[in-house]
């Protein structure tokens, strides 16, 4: 009979196919830095509590050094037989360090040990995600000060709309990062509370000073019920929504990129060293990275259906289904990791064609608003102009051109009244100067929004260092 | 021609077939309250901004006003040609006071006004929702505090574990339900952001001081990028998100209601007034209420894919996809609001049973950790103890017996010691009052833990009145 | 007390709030035709099994007609206190033909009577949704017939690849949604079968011939097992997922028709008649059909994710959850028929822009294939003849050329052989005609697949008649 | 500059951080035997048209062959900057073979390839799946035949409901999975069909027989247009959608057997080789495997979720996106594979406990129905028979009774006439019995269906040998 560390009441072996099948050491083993400091600072609570004496509490955390650097060096042999990567280190420690190891485990279950590493593991990941976030918005902003009066056709529905700052579009996706990182902030906080010392369930009679074993731990917090403590996996859905709300980000900004990339719009060239090529065409340079990003949502998405799905109806307290946390969790770490750190490689690097995207805001009846608002200025109500516009657009249209092209007579017969200035009035320049309105995309405006999003990087620089 | 407010350029009538594909107002008239205070917040702008005067101004305030009585009076006539509830108030504003009507939509474009409007319309919503997770937080303290020592059996994987206090089970939920209220409380603060005055996505040449505007609607902050503010969809699928991980709590707490209530069970009552009844067998009487929370819950999750997938890779600005928020945003909050009004209603006449769950305590080795706790405590390693513990439960169950019916001797054949007290020891009653470490199920810790919700709950009452 | 049809041992009305929450007579009332369908079936079953007598049955017969034609008219009355359709109907018919009403019940339960409805109705859906996408086929094969020789560049990774026949892409959507036919045709039959005789979820006692009754209903086949019969909604799974994938192909067609109706692509004008314009901008004619069957995709998908949630983890048979079933799966038909049918009106009305589809071919070396495959032909290994046109394409484009720009030396001097007859090997239509292996985009056989397609359209035509 | 297979017009070399990010060959390196089964087969195809000479498609086959031998046995070495597998194999073969090989790649794109290989594969993965259902099925209909007469409650809302036979409820089971087999046959139709010959997009100038390579690589058919061909996923999304519903079941048992594995239903035993042991508490046995197998579903629910939005408004044709279709398929697949081994290796091996599920037949009112249906059989409708049990069951159980502890007269008072034989009527055995309509429970239809299941399982097993 295969030694397991709970089988005392077994008479039967673990079948070999329920090993493999229940096994999760091969997801789960990158927590055995986590498991370490957990199970360290355990040994301090415990020593701290008189379950064990100052030598053996040196006896175990240098042992658990060891396994550490065992793991580290990949001299470590892993087996399904142990399931798990807590038994795996604390089987080791038995092997070094002998009878003392098995006290390690007083006062404690699996359940709140393995909700304690994964809050730790988690905590960690997200702080290099929030600089990965970070790093972004610092791309956007420089890209920003980089291009400060470079225009180009703002779109809806895919459809030149209103000129518009190419800074004002990369500024655009600042403020959705920001967001990003304010929400993964205020995640943080709920993901650094301490579940060890909850036990299996229903907490411990050893006098463990769990506020002890959280400062250690650096965790702000205590989960402040035992049953909950082993049961919540909140902090997972949590952090999995949000990095499914940055992959909408993200893939957006692929999108558009990979349609900019396109010889139609030619907005943008992409770095050699970003694309890739055909196997078959030899003229290709594809946009694999953003598409790849793109191509990346739908398992980002995925991963928080299965979490969700995993959690649903599960009565209190643990329940096995939860093993089945880990591989959609550490997935979508992985997977957000890349996009974030490709993507803020790769942006820096791409050339905008300025002549493109000036160009483009030439046709397309783009300063048609602009006609409307003169109106309104000249004491039409807002939806007559409207109308007239429109009828000017089709009456333009229907002679292939534009607006400007228009003469004072036409103008005069469209719009029933005189209108001098208007030409000068309708230069993409002056549209886009305008828009003062707050938050509009007048240069002055972007230039102070560039300002106070260097600022704000600045400060957090600064609160970090 | 039908008479659209955008068709100047048209040449052609919009099909039926389209009229009836594209329109929304079937689902968005919902937000026919909060369009008309941000049309009349946008009236009062405009009149500060020169764009009207006052009288104009009164005017629209007067017939916005009317229409608004319309529509709750339920005189008001809907018609797919008019698309969206946007475009049926400015209409019937126009048949009410003729052309000033048209002057409203000055500075503004539906893209702003929508997101306005839902975002008015969400805060309140989510004000509301706030509400009643904070009622369940209070039935959760409420019956924690009927039942301040009754035991029941703790589970794990739908096994007898350890014994804890039924109070401590319904204070688990209790933390769930503060967690889920603290992270709308977080969400309001993003949701209660004014995207208005951004226009169509560029912004407004008109003067409108958009914090004016903020400060009449409530809004806490101002959209600070229009391009942003009229493509962002985050702070619904954050809400989303939010309602997911509610309905996981209340599905986790539906499921043990279904299971506590079977007859193998035994541990609640239904109120009759909350089950219903078979069409074919006259004795059942069924725990539907739970059962449908359950299975709502797929609902507010196959709505939160539905927002995520409909937002994937849109390019900015607005793109008509983004009309389809709405039914999976509207159902969600629906849903969240029926289920926590129904099981903060049903759970407060929820009949338990003290018999069966205590009884339930009695079988199933729920002590077998206190043995081992103890056999720690006479000096032996966990892992040890635990091995031993594991042998004497195979041994009193192959004789049908549970610990506490084992003789001295067999204790101390089994544990290699002499164990006085020990049968004290393994009462059910000093299982629970051991265990004091924080957040443990000890009934004094349990108490606390009731008056500091208590306490909590008081504060949020007199806070917000 | 209000009156249930199953209150019998219970001694407390329903709570109002109940009422509502669980009340599901405003979705599932679209059932009416079918339960009365499968009412009148069970009629006479009973009728045979000697349940009833003959004018027993033709009193219930013609009370359910009655019932129809209220409920055609706009007559009847709806009330949440009466739960569902099935309670309507029945409370309705008693009080139209008295005692006798009361006799309908017997030998079966709403779990069998409602898979049952479900699946007449389904039956029917899906018998319309098969039209849709024919119709749809029909539309491709139009569009291909209509545009036999038009050339427009293939793409890969939304970068020109090779240039194609228009004919050929229309072909290949012909190809997605002849798979989703098959697939429905398929699911069809397993639909088609008869839960009914199930009863609760044993059976009954009552002699009732259920051959008999799936005969006069339509079914092809019968449950075999009366707990899974109850317990079974595999028939809204399978299709929820056969409609998501017509999702896919439908979004696809959609962003495409999104990218080419842009002013940078230029190769569609979508009808006036299908487009509707902005509320700000005057010039905008968006392609709003597409854009919201591209958003509508995630709603399909999400009540796909709400029906394999519900149903996950349910014990057998019944469970109340299962009520959720149909707010998805009616969603879900509602949304795929709107689409299908806009779409297949929209698509022929569509203009293709023949001049700018035939000029994009000319840029971006859409040939480059072809220049490899003659180094092929000319004995050169393709890697190699690959790398070459890599070189060449780098070599033209350095100078803003194509490579039908270069002169003979260049040829020479890149490929390392002399290529007489090259530039007419690299022309667009040589390009196109040259690709007659099976199912490629030679003209030849873009015409065959046309004709063999019309063919099996025609003969389905038959068929149906 | 690293050596690129397609890198002829590429002035800077990849940078390493794409490489990690775009490289797939971890994921897609298990398609290896399938890449040079697919490759082998094109060899052939170009011999055949003359492309290659024979003494080259010998060497090139001798060099696959070697490669597939190098990879098994270990010795292959795979590297991020040769992205996939079969730039691996075509890479590795030129060092083996030279020149020859880079004549390979003649007339295909790894489009065609890949979609060729992903077919091969998930045919074969689908003809094992297909293996592992039927063998569930044959479990069920053991496990039937083991417990021919062995009574249980049937549940329907959780709560007893009717009598039915154990072994009809495993063959509801059977009833499942011989849907899910029967789906999974008709999709395998679909899976194979092959897109060789289509390269990039547009199809190939060189003569291949597609047909000839079909018929060597056993597929049923081909993809009949090019661009569908390399564009379409369909079949991946059909077989994750079934896979899904699969898990549905699997789920539903998993369900089962943990609530019938709980001490209060105590109805089954799980052998301990099929469960595991709690770290801290000596006493468990948990249900791991049905936990685990339950918690897998959300990850197959996700990974149809990740390919759903993956395709989505993709325009066609192949986009690097679709590389991500790996990852979600095949763990799926793995998924699938492993959940349906370790059910099949458990259920044979656990222990029903026939004392327990008989005797919580004697409790709940299990025979109301029978007793309303017997009142029916004397004449009175079944709706006033069921309101008349409805009393009856409510006097009973005020008394602490059941239906057969009440005497003739309380019947007669109760339901208004005389009733005898009344108490042998509402014995278990009889209504179990009684229940002879098609697909009930009595005992003779179920061995009925045993025979009919047994009778098809033969057959299949001989139609495969």
């Amino acid at each position: 009979m295969s030694e397991k560390l709970w089988n005392g009441r077994f008479t039967e072996s673990t079948d070999r196919l329920v090993e493999v099948f229940t096994a999760s050491h091969e997801v789960d083993r990158r927590l055995y830095a986590h498991d370490i400091q957990g199970s360290s600072a355990h040994v301090e609570t415990l020593e701290k509590a008189g379950v064990l004496n100052r030598e053996e509490a040196d006896v175990l955390l240098e042992g658990l050094l060891k396994v550490r650097i065992e793991i580290e060096s990949g001299e470590f042999v892993f087996s399904d037989s142990l399931e798990d990567i807590h038994m795996h280190v604390e089987k080791r420690l038995a092997e070094l360090v002998g009878e003392t190891a098995h006290k390690l485990h007083t006062g404690r279950s699996r359940n709140d040990q393995v909700a304690t590493d994964v809050r730790l593991y988690l905590r960690d990941e997200v702080d290099r995600i929030i600089d990965l976030v970070r790093k972004l918005r610092q791309v956007m902003v420089d890209l920003a000060q980089k291009h400060p009066d470079w225009i180009m056709p703002g779109y809806t529905h895919l459809q030149r709309a209103q000129p518009v700052l190419l800074s004002h579009h990369f500024m655009a996706y600042y403020e959705m990062f920001s967001r990003d990182q304010e929400r993964l902030q205020e995640a943080l906080v709920r993901i650094n509370v301490m579940p060890l010392g909850s036990a299996a369930l229903a907490g411990t009679p050893f006098p463990l000073d769990r506020e002890y074993t959280a400062g250690l731990l650096g965790f702000s917090g205590i989960c402040q019920n035992s049953i909950d403590a082993v049961s919540d996996r909140d902090f997972m859905l949590e952090f999995s929504s949000l990095a499914s709300i940055i992959m909408v980000h993200l893939s957006r900004l692929s999108e558009e990129l990979v349609i900019w990339n396109s010889t139609e719009f030619g907005f943008v060239t992409l770095p050699d060293a970003f694309a890739t090529g055909s196997s078959i065409m030899p003229q290709k340079k594809n946009p694999d990275v953003p598409e790849l990003v793109r191509g990346k949502t739908g398992r980002v998405y995925g991963n928080l259906m299965a979490l969700l799905n995993m959690m649903k109806s599960l009565p209190l307290a643990y329940n096995r289904d939860m093993q089945e946390d880990k591989p959609p969790l550490f997935d979508t770490i992985d997977t957000i990791k890349g996009c974030l750190a490709v993507m803020g490689a790769m942006l820096p690097r791409c050339v905008f064609n300025k002549a493109r995207l000036e160009s483009a805001c030439l046709r397309g009846f783009l300063n048609a608003t602009d006609l409307a608002d003169f109106l309104v200025e000249k004491g039409m109500p807002f939806r007559k102009a409207h109308h007239i516009v429109g009828k000017s657009v089709a009456h333009a249209a229907g002679q292939d051109k534009e607006l400007t092209d228009l003469t004072t007579g036409e103008f005069q017969d469209l719009c029933g009244m005189d209108l001098p200035g208007i030409i000068d009035r309708l230069s993409i320049r002056n549209s886009i100067d305008s828009r003062k309105s707050l938050g509009g995309t007048a240069q002055e405006l972007v230039e102070q929004a560039v300002l106070r999003a260097r600022a704000a990087l600045d400060k957090e620089g600064l609160d970090k260092t």
